[in-house]
């Protein structure tokens, strides 16, 4: 899927959510544990119930991989069962000398078919670019994560930037904003403002809204452009915002009022 | 398996290797291409002819994941099928947020019986933590790698240090060298004189020697100490050593070049 299409979904579902399948098997509702497909199961309503309000899915692979063989059958039926139209992103994480990332890349593209994974830049350019010989494919790089830890390395000055920005920087040079996005994490909207001055037109990924506690608005006033430019994931606070037989509705209901939100944000860009 | 059941593997086989399981389904030879179980089928000879002369395996994950459902079952069954007084490596460099960071554990440590696994600590120490739950199980750090991007970020100066030298440093506090040990790539034996001065008895996983040329006795110089403190990982120079139907023979003769040249130089150390 290219910028284009995004944007074009965006305005037309006027939502820049993306909700997040992080699909534990010990979180889902008691009647699914037992179900012999739990896991799609609870996907496919889940996805029935928020898809008019989102325009990404992102699978959190951990929760597949953890699950064995049969997590990896769950995951290629949860995104079979995506709309064709909606953006799938590999929350994956992957990155490894240019060998590896070739399977890498094949694994999410090829294998299955994602239109975008997360990875992370540490071990340098070469790990990133065999991912971005795919047209209309997408690596969405780390970038400032949301969780307490990104202090440990991300925010490390090296010389006179971040090391987050550094990594902006230079990967901003090996594919161009139709190729590369970039994870910021929501609990730091304050950082949006200053990435932007860096990145003004790629489109970022903004997980941590909801369970972790971002906040949409600022989030927004910094980091939406006319491209919308934002991708805003919610995991937890729709998946899991019922435990009972009334989960997927309820899904639907936190989806919708996120969109909500989204749709007056959007206009006041306009 | 714990540092002293290492330690006493490397004193028995007289021997540090560690054979990587890079496993491509289009590498591999003809006969086996068209074996209904060819990826496994290799592996297994592969571990036939090397087991003797190798104290780890490691598994990359990449190779399998890219053959879908039926490459986790080619992993499944190698992993089962390597003798258990041997250390099992996944080399599948994750690295997530706390909650993701427990159910990649609960992958490698739980549903299949990894000893260890490569993760990257780009995102900080709450990713690793979950890993290190695990007794006598092991996180396998990237520090310096052995590609060129490892110039990007690796080696950038962060105040009077470079950042691997940063990762080593407060990584190394995060758990005890027990349970951590650390990716240095063999192209930078240089390095690890250095290394050495910041951990100077935690193992070291070493790739890069063979097919990208790192020089084994300048590594071992400055990298081996009175428990080895080294698994030098050798994975297509080995299992490609030979295309054709003989590939298993001529595998165990460069495991066996290898084990013998580790032989001379522990020897050295004594």
């Amino acid at each position: 899927m290219n910028k284009t299409e995004i944007t074009r979904q965006i305005n037309r579902k006027k939502s820049f959510l993306c909700v997040g399948l992080d699909t534990d098997i010990d979180k889902i509702p008691a009647h699914l544990k037992i179900h012999p497909e739990g896991v799609f199961e609870f996907n496919k309503q889940i996805i029935d119930a928020t898809k008019d309000f989102t325009v990404a899915y992102k699978i959190n692979t951990a929760f597949y991989e953890s699950q064995g063989v049969q997590g990896w059958v769950a995951l290629e039926k949860t995104l079979d069962y995506i709309p064709d139209d909606i953006f799938k992103i590999a929350d994956a994480k992957r990155g490894d000398i240019g060998n590896t990332a070739e399977h890498y890349a094949k694994t999410f593209f090829e294998t299955y078919p994602f239109d975008a994974v997360t990875l992370n830049a540490y071990m340098g350019g070469d790990t990133i670019k065999p991912f971005l010989k795919y047209k209309n494919k997408w690596a969405i790089l780390l970038a400032l994560t949301s969780n307490a830890g990104a202090e440990d390395f991300e925010t490390l000055k090296v010389g006179e930037r971040k090391l987050y920005e550094e990594v902006l920087i230079k990967s901003s040079e090996w594919g161009s904003r139709e190729q590369i996005m970039y994870v910021v994490g929501a609990t730091r909207p304050e950082a949006i403002s200053d990435i932007r001055k860096i990145v003004p037109n790629h489109f970022l990924l903004v997980p941590g809204v909801g369970a972790q506690g971002g906040d949409l608005q600022k989030i927004c006033e910094y980091g939406l452009n006319k491209d919308g430019g934002l991708l805003i994931n919610a995991s937890r606070s729709i998946i899991y915002a019922s435990s009972g037989e009334n989960f997927a509705m309820e899904a639907g209901k936190e989806a919708e009022k996120l969109q909500k939100e989204m749709e007056g944000l959007l206009a006041r860009v306009k």
